[in-house]
């Protein structure tokens, strides 16, 4: 018996589906050999001066800069930043994409989260602002970022996506850009808030009030209905994002939280809930704002964002340098829940194996996931396909274009493609070179 | 019966502890008014123009500011800031402690979460640095950040604690400064990397070989020593944090990451990995970083950060401007694994409510507790005090100096206290005029 440690038997590493898939459970750690090996005797002392295997290289021979008191990514991540649809601030909306290509994990970073601004980005005083409670309640309330820290806070994990997000994907032909360009309007932070329900109940809401109208004091007032059930069930008035005050982009001082609706109805800047018996059919509640099904009709309200899943490594803007092992890993999340599984191909559809899911898997929140893959050098393509806790499968595209309408040639910008609530399945195309382009299959 | 809405049965709001501690299943909402009553006729309607509740302020009124590819805080949220022990960059070791009175969650921000480092931040190019595996192995090899990133990556929360976090608690009077001051040497994160054992396993670790030692790649070539148990249990090689790669301060481009271990043996910078049968007995592994005990003794090995939490909101440097409610919350975790329990106390450890618990309660890893409190506005000692899901209590005061020594006057530096891993009780002091002091209790 060998002196070398191996834990337990050895794994398999059989594929689970076509085009080099292993089983999510195999351990690697057998020689497949990612890392360079070395000959045996280059690898020296750890403290002698013999044989040195690392060269030590400046920053290991001179010492470091100063600590900042607000410390920012290294200069060789420079390319890790959101792109931007007016970056010189023109007179008109504005979104800022989050890199996801280029992001692994479950938590967006504040500084890269996905923001979207209709007037540009209000510099509020917390100290002035308010948020309003009134309407159909039986005492008008007021509430400032300070009296809404007395309470007990929620803490939890969730996603906001743009109903907009992913709008590339209507486009008649596939689009060559980045998971960042395609779905970057959705990310996930950990909000900690104020729950609704607490609020409206102190300010004695009426028993005929079903909705709400939720104002912001952005330049724009934007505002939205929100059904009172969706207040009682898990929405917050979020007043922290990932452990510090919300950013300017994302609401600050403070924003409502509505968890797996879609984008805007998180209102952000709030400042004012007025309960009332009907929805205000507001800008975003009018066609402009719909999904438009085949056949012209349209749902009046759609403000569930679904089940969906997309791969972010390997991805467009990446390349495979060699055949051999890769990790396929990406996002998966539903308005609806939690995530029950997703299903990876390296085929393009054919043959699907079931990817490894990083806990814990969390209500309305980003679940990544991770496939080993042998790339054999051969054409590929990969798909991933998430369903939820309530047996809600992310549809195939055909179904998804069946049922949602037709799509259509690009237009100038995102904005201006004709639907929204894309949450079909995504493939990345792979050639015999390690090129990746973005199709569909 | 009233037309105006409540969920359920009427809630209790009975203390269930001294000073006015509620349970804390407690449904808030039923006018414990924290907010500001409005006329009723004073809210108006929300799309009309007469009779407008909420000033109109400066940023409602014109267009905002351009959205950033890199978004940072609000102008109002400058004080949100690492502290620094070493502002010049003077040729000796510097501190950055998070800022936990102005934060709430569990994720610390990538740009507030504490720094250590001995010869300053290294300014490492990505693309020339290896990690090297070698020593009691059957073959050396290196890994590159691209070559790590082809692995299935594990994605978890954890604490990362310095061993001399909370120094300042062995001052014989309690001092008058921030939980940052005192607890700002711990953060946590969700860190994405590969397990160490598949490298091990990839290396084919000898069975004889029951240490390892880390090696970074910082001027210090800091280094430690590491049970391959510990390896095996769940230590990664990190190269994410919260969704991004590492911060420089925090060992980009990969560390060790062994969850519940004190900090400096998640070795930052991570260049080397050599496999021997004892232990190094480097730096931080001498008399000067160990346990003293009472009597002059030491532990030689004191590697676990145990069970801890304390007080975030109120703390010092916060002022209760009226009686009336307010949460109490903090953050609680163990080296051991799971937070099973936090208890609080307004009386000075007289007696305990138990605190909520914000899920999911997570693995060695920051636990956020609420606890709802109505301050009669005398004078009140707060305290908190967690159990880990192994049993393990977090001792008192008297408890923990008659275990681990005694305390001793501050020197002019906190890493100059004598003491290390101190996991007791902090006290918040509360007056009859709503300031508040350290206290020892």
């Amino acid at each position: 018996m060998s002196h070398f440690k191996r834990r337990g038997r050895a794994p398999s590493l059989d594929p689970v589906a076509g085009n080099g898939l292993i089983d999510r459970r195999a351990l690697l750690g057998q020689g497949i050999a990612v890392a360079g090996a070395m000959t045996a005797g280059a690898a020296g002392t750890l403290t002698g001066a013999a044989a040195e295997p690392v060269k030590d290289e400046t920053w290991s021979l001179q010492f470091g800069s100063i600590m900042p008191a607000v410390q920012v990514p290294s200069r060789f991540e420079k390319d890790v930043v959101r792109t931007l649809s007016n970056p010189a601030g023109e007179f008109r909306n504005s979104h800022a994409r989050t890199p996801h290509h280029l992001l692994s994990g479950t938590v967006t970073p504040n500084s890269l989260h996905f923001s979207i601004n209709h007037s540009g980005v209000p510099d509020i005083d917390p100290a002035k602002h308010k948020l309003v409670i009134h309407g159909m309640v039986r005492q008008p309330l007021e509430f400032t970022l300070e009296s809404l820290s007395r309470y007990p806070l929620v803490t939890r994990m969730a996603f906001v996506e743009c109903a907009g997000n992913s709008a590339p994907m209507f486009s008649s032909e596939p689009m060559q850009v980045t998971a960042q360009a395609i779905h970057g309007l959705v990310s996930n932070s950990e909000w900690a808030g104020v729950p609704l329900s607490t609020l409206l109940d102190e300010a004695g809401i009426d028993r005929n009030a079903k909705w709400l109208i939720a104002e912001g004091a952005d330049a724009q007032f934007l505002d939205r209905s929100i059904p009172v059930k969706k207040a009682y069930d898990d929405a917050l008035v979020a007043i922290y994002q990932n452990g510090e005050r919300l950013m300017p982009g994302n609401g600050y001082p403070m924003r409502l939280l509505v968890p797996g609706y879609q984008g805007n109805m998180n209102v952000k800047f709030l400042r004012r809930i007025k309960a009332i018996d009907q929805p205000a059919m507001t800008f975003f509640e009018t066609k402009n704002y719909s999904q438009i099904l085949p056949g012209g009709k349209t749902w009046r309200f759609h403000f569930l964002m679904e089940v969906k899943s997309f791969i972010t490594h390997p991805s467009f803007g990446h390349t495979l340098k060699e055949p051999g092992y890769y990790a396929i890993s990406g996002v998966a999340y539903s308005g609806t829940g939690r995530i029950a599984k997703v299903m990876v191909s390296a085929d393009g559809g054919k043959s699907w194996g079931e990817a490894a899911l990083q806990g814990p898997v969390q209500d309305k929140a980003f679940t990544r996931f991770t496939m080993p893959w042998r790339w054999d050098g051969q054409p590929a393509v990969l798909q991933s396909r998430a369903w939820d806790e309530a047996g809600n499968a992310q549809p195939l595209r055909a179904e998804f274009v069946a049922a949602r309408g037709q799509t259509t040639k690009p237009l100038p910008t995102p904005l201006a493609f004709p639907n929204q609530h894309y949450n079909s399945i995504t493939s990345w195309g792979i050639d015999s070179k390690g090129e990746i382009k973005h199709v569909y299959a």
